[in-house]
C-alpha cells in the first residue's frame, strides 16, 4: 500500500469529527490490522474504486462516542444503537471518505465511493478482503475510542 | 430501483453456488428489506460503482450452509467461522457479483467492483445506506439457507 493514502485518512478523519460532531480526536499510532474483530459496537464501511486505487474503508465507532455525536450532531439524547445512529454513522462515514477522496484527488489519486454499509454488534468480526496490508489507525476522545481501517490491493 | 438489475443477481447466486460449491439453491419469493438484521451469521458485502450504478450487494450464509461449501469447495472440515470461512464467502461474494457484472454490461449497465468486506457474528446488523429499496432475495437448500441483498441509489 502506498503510504501516500494513510494520512488524508487520519487528517479527514480529524477535521469531520471535529467540524460535524465536535469530537476532538487525539491520534495514536497506526498499526497493521491481523485479526478480524472490531473495535467498536457500531461500524460504517464503503467501497473504494478506481483506475489506481481499490480498497475499502471502515470506521468503527465505540458505543459511547457514537451516543455523544448524536447529542453534537442532532441534539438527541439515545441509549442505544438504533437506525438513527446508523444512519448518523452512514453519513460520517461518507463524509470522511469523500473528504479523503478530495485531498487524494489533488494528489493525482482518483477513485470513486460506493453506498456506505453499516455494521453493528458487540464484538463483530469485519475482514477486508484485499491483497494489500490492512492499516487500523486508532484515535481517542474524551467521548470514546474511534477507529479507522483502510485497505488497498497493491 | 430498476428491476432488470434483481434477476442477474439471482440467476448468478444460483450458478455460481451450483459451479463451485456444488449447492442447488431454490429461490424464494423477493421482499423488501425493512430492517438491518443479518439473516445469517455470516456475511460478505461489496460496493459496485458505475455511472448509472451505484449500491451495495450482500451475501448473508447460515453458519451450516458456509460449512458445507467448505466441505465441497476446499475438502475441509470446519466447526466454526475461521478465517478460511471468511476467506471462502469473500471468493464467492467476488464471483456473484462478478458474475452479475458480466451479465447487466451486456444489457448496458456497467460499474466497478470494490473490494469485499466479510462480516461474522451472531445477529450481527447490516444497514445499506441508499436513496433507493433494499431487496432481499432467500434461498433455501437442503444444507441451509442463503440471502442475497442489493441496494441501490436511485
Amino acid at each position: 500500500m502506498n503510504v501516500a493514502f494513510i494520512n488524508p485518512f487520519i487528517v479527514s478523519m480529524k477535521q469531520v469529527m471535529a467540524m460535524m460532531a465536535s469530537i476532538d480526536l487525539d491520534v495514536l499510532q497506526p498499526a497493521l490490522k491481523k485479526d478480524a474483530v472490531s473495535r467498536g459496537e457500531v461500524s460504517g464501511i464503503i467501497g473504494m474504486v478506481g483506475p489506481q486505487v481499490r480498497g475499502s474503508m471502515a470506521i468503527s465507532l465505540e458505543k459511547d462516542l457514537s451516543f455523544a455525536m448524536m447529542k453534537n450532531m442532532l441534539a438527541e439524547d439515545v441509549q442505544e444503537l438504533n437506525d438513527s445512529v446508523c444512519d448518523m454513522v452512514g453519513e460520517i462515514t461518507n463524509m470522511i471518505c469523500g473528504s479523503a477522496k478530495g485531498h487524494l484527488s489533488e494528489q493525482g489519486y482518483e477513485f470513486e465511493m460506493a453506498t456506505p454499509v453499516i455494521v453493528s454488534g458487540v464484538e463483530h468480526l469485519i475482514q477486508h478482503k484485499v491483497e494489500g496490508p490492512k492499516i487500523i489507525l486508532p484515535f481517542s476522545s474524551s467521548q470514546g475510542n474511534a477507529y479507522l481501517e483502510i485497505c488497498f490491493d497493491g
